[in-house]
């Protein structure tokens, strides 16, 4: 009943704060003799870290997991996997002369409300800091989707401020594409629309030497989904789906498909055709999935996502996210005790939460996907 | 882990499907000596009725609940809480040309694909006609916000197709607005800015003459409720709330607060400041609610959450609507043996969803707030 | 979180009162495809019925179950799967006398004292009644586990008052034997050796008339198991078994293997040795279950679970009943006031409540084991 | 799904293996604002500690707990609580020798079976080693139930093989009792009944020196737990208890009250009569605790459980553990391949379990009533 656990087959379990000694994650519901290296973990442990370009926060993390169980000679064992990433650059006198103010934009004043206490270290329980051990699970997840049948989470920047990236065919960007540009440097802000990464960047600092921050939108395609995952009433795949990004911080909205553009369309021009696909049905019995004939549809408006149900055709999920709430300049608050106060958050923060995003809804939006193919094996396969 | 049960304090469990017997819900946890009778039920259950007006369908079902347990001398026990609602007009005949056709926009390939399995009588347990009972759970959940904390859930619809209705302020809104036109008719469409409404209702009929469907959205407010709902990770109360709006049938995108317009503003334009509520803490202390000062903020862009906790400021939730997929013009489609194919879908359809969708949202939003209340009392009660 | 679900792949979920209008059970979990019709259930309903022979209570219950859900054409869908038993002799008349005053042994004080609600009514909630839905989701587990590895599970009762039945191999025992003697006559007391269930009975009617009760024991073997369900810490196999048994009513004591007895013992007389079993191994790679070499134990001290994991050696519990509390003679009491007071409770009540325990035990036992087997699928399958 | 979390309102969920670098578990679920340091912990981790006596296994292990998170400034926040205990002797080499075969009475074969893995490092995460972040969970448990009603657990061992301790009154043993004798030296068997526990010293140490181990069994007892815990059906207290308890290794057996006893009982010779009791009343309304009058019964034999509720009576749970599997001397096995072969567990063992179990057994009983102290209050609180 308590809220720090998220999934059932696949089960993750955290606990940590952003200025106490570190985070840790058990997962539960690993299958067994799957291999997992510290290095595995680093590689979208990296792509999540503080300090790692220019347009971050500039906080120095190594973010160093240690794998505390759950593994022996390289391979999961289907115990419990627990790991261990503690923290470095804590830095919490930042923090003392905040200590009786609420941060507008922040949980500090929910948080107090709910458990009468103000952990004013940075946000404590309710800092992103807690993501980190969220990503090392989802890279976990990510192997056993991929073990399984192919499966593929890739999630890259599409707005940020009113710069807006063309992207025709979502299931088509590549890792390659989110992370390089294409003269080999460093894709900082994760769009795979090149013109667009260009402008967003330059935003991105222009804001942070105004001292402010800004917003914008990600988009998450998971590809080589087999037909048949989800639940048709309460753990539909897109409600699953939609709870794992709303529970990152900063996410006022999610959509999938044509998302609210439904609204204004006609159920003529909105439904998907559906059309055979020998390659899907082909694939499919490779791998010894159910047994149905796989179809296709001829459009995607649907998002890959039916009834509550995968259909075996892309996923395609957006989430809003909100600028960074800790702003260097001053703003009006009040104090613990009720009084009018004004606030000025020192610290290091990011300018806009964009980039550093996009591992963080991959992980979860694995994570939803490792713990439905599980549960789908357990209950259904023939 | 199967997909049938929501919520962990106050959980619900349904089973049913459209053609069989009846839906049935069991809701365990309910605090005892509630007050709840079969009228009680019928309120919302006839908001969400079919037949209760013309542009929604004209399949005509009683929706009578029978209190099955849970309930002795007209107040809830604390044990768990049955209801059974019978089918009664099935007509499952309307569906036998469509036995071995997946109709598009439809479970129908996805659930196959799933158990393998076609239950061609009207979608079966992915019909929306399981959403019945999860109306009359609503009212439960209604009953134990308004008597711990006079919490008030009311949704309508806010867009039909193009027509966007004009709301000054959704915590405004009253039950009477959306139900009552001034004229003291009904409101069909659950749209409480008149002018709107009326073109909302002509737009529903023409679509209807012309064989097809319309989507749209609807918001839905939360008031009174305390500060300090919801988990600072996993179970945010804003994840909660999405994966509970995500799990009814037809929605394709949610967002609270300014929601997705986040993704163009700055920092400094989007954080609510805090303010002193001298109001909300005495009517916190005569409640006995937590001890904090409550304070309110300014502006409401937050949408009542921050942090994944409430703030006491209402919370405004949007969620689209998608045209309804059974169109009764011709549509091309495959074979459940992967041969192309057209389709019809006779049957009684709503030509758009929003006006029954407007319950349905409510006693969803209505039972993560009472799990979350209940919660939030069994942790964190000083 | 609230207490009305039993299991996490298979999950039961149920409602009902012994007085009102019936009991309600949902599995969830249920793989598609199962055969199961209304006569399926009745088979253990019958089993659990009251009036079934002279030496149980003389109640008259028809238990005539109604399929709600969850079954198309004469098969299991995969979604959630609801069956109704309607209470038709309730004569809650027998119970009005007894109002407010505490019945000794039964939990009408501690039902009182938690809900502050006095369901006089025969036990309301507290009845065993609600056993009746579990053994109807108990045939559905047996079908499960009968279908997937041609497991087995029988209870019988070993033991009332001072008799004690001679069991020489608990995994030789046939239904056939618990039902009925030699003569082909029903073997009301359902204990297969004869001889004591001669004397069983005599001491049973001796009993009843002498307006007490009886306790007794009861052994539940569960055989061909594969090797390897249950979990190593906290959802051992024996924990959940232990679990589903105490979970059920007057059952004071659970054992298995040796159990209590192996305090006396020492290690060098305990444990089992291993001994290889190809016809274990020939069996298990039929059925494309687990792969490593089967192997038995020489001796089955360890009741067939070592670590929490089954062995693959026959599963053998045992389980202590009390005697009935409800009494036709006088007891002393209090009243719902406080104050001193007598009882005599008249109803119509079992002197003996082992012969009726033995089909809810096996469908607990029988739950479990398909939970364990869904489980084992989703994660551990190779 | 996956076993390693136990608990609803108050969750524990742990991971770590015996030769790994440690065990950690995450409480969730805490209520905040409880004082708990390292000092705390210790406590407890000391009477389970491997080498605290001569009677116990000697393997050196400080069992040193670093809290992780969930504590700032001394108190809990309400956040998962995470403790880490690194193990420091692990001494894998005493192992190697048996890798490829399984040692008799160890979940070495089922552990196999069941993952396809042979850990044999001394039992990975089936060693008993995990149970010590249970007893560091324990701690957190008996501070909430010692706040909340003053609520105690005691365990102590009420049998070594022949040798039965003369308890007279289990719910006036003390803590001071368990741990010291007379003369203020250790009671290292943890037995209250002096002249029985020097008898067991000698015994266990005979057995030792044979190269041999032998059983036993607990007695645990909560006392000032308030009338009205637990669920009537599946979450009976008295089935998570047993649960709990079974979730410990080497257990074979659990009762309650008379326990197994109860089957040559009368139901007049076995009900409790109830009596009032105005000292409970009193206690409990300054309590604030639930307002029925609180009743008392002459005798205990229902052992303050009755309908799955507690009664406000001592709990009286008795659990049997078996002798030790590991042996110095040979024994018959088979190999990892099915072969015969014969085993020597060198490592370094618990001539008898007992001793240490006591503080695993109260950890647990005291999870479970912290577990249904906080569902009350969620659910039930007038």
């Amino acid at each position: 009943m308590p809220g720090n656990t998220f999934g059932h087959a696949f089960r993750v379990t955290t606990a940590g704060e952003s200025h106490g000694p570190g985070n840790v994650v058990i997962i539960d519901g690993v299958p067994p003799g799957i291999p997992l290296t510290v290095e595995d973990l680093k590689v979208d442990l990296d792509r999540r870290r503080p300090g790692q370009s220019k347009i971050v926060t500039q906080r120095n993390e190594a973010d160093e997991p240690e794998i505390l169980s759950g593994v022996f000679e390289g391979k999961t064992t289907g115990t419990s996997l627990a790991i261990l990433i503690r923290n470095t650059d804590q830095r919490s006198r930042d923090y003392s002369d905040i200590k009786d103010l609420y941060r507008p934009g922040h949980a500090d004043y929910s948080f107090d409300a709910k458990y009468g206490i103000r952990d004013y270290r940075g946000g404590g329980r309710s800092s992103a800091r807690e993501t980190n051990v969220r990503v090392a699970a989802g890279v976990v997840a990510k192997k056993i989707i991929e073990a399984a049948f192919g499966g593929k989470v890739i999630g890259y920047v599409v707005q940020v401020g009113d710069i807006v990236a063309q992207i025709d065919d979502p299931a088509a960007v590549t890792l390659e594409q989110v992370e390089k540009l294409p003269d080999g440097s460093p894709n900082v802000v994760r769009c795979p629309d090149v013109a667009a990464a260009q402008r967003m960047v330059e935003l991105i600092e222009t804001l942070r030497k105004d001292q402010d921050s800004i917003g914008g939108a990600a988009e998450i395609v998971a590809t080589n989904i087999p037909a048949g995952l989800g639940e048709p009433v309460f753990d539909k795949i897109k409600a699953d789906l939609a709870k794992a990004l709303f529970s990152l911080p900063a996410v006022l909205g999610v959509e999938y498909g044509v998302g609210f553009r439904c609204a204004t369309m006609r159920g003529s021009e909105h439904n998907d055709e559906f059309t055979p696909s020998p390659e899907a049905s082909a694939e499919s019995s490779r791998r010894g999935l159910p047994g149905v004939p796989q179809v296709a549809t001829r459009t995607n408006r649907h998002g890959g996502m039916l009834g509550g149900i995968t259909t075996g055709m892309p996923i395609v999920l957006r989430a809003a996210v909100k600028p960074t709430s800790s702003l260097p300049r001053e703003q009006r608050t009040v104090t613990r005790q009720g009084e009018l106060a004004t606030i000025r958050t020192r610290g290091r923060h990011d300018p806009c939460l964009l980039p550093r995003f996009i591992p963080m809804a991959e992980a979860m939006v694995a994570i939803v996907l490792a713990d439905h193919w599980l549960r789908w094996r357990g209950q259904c396969l023939p």
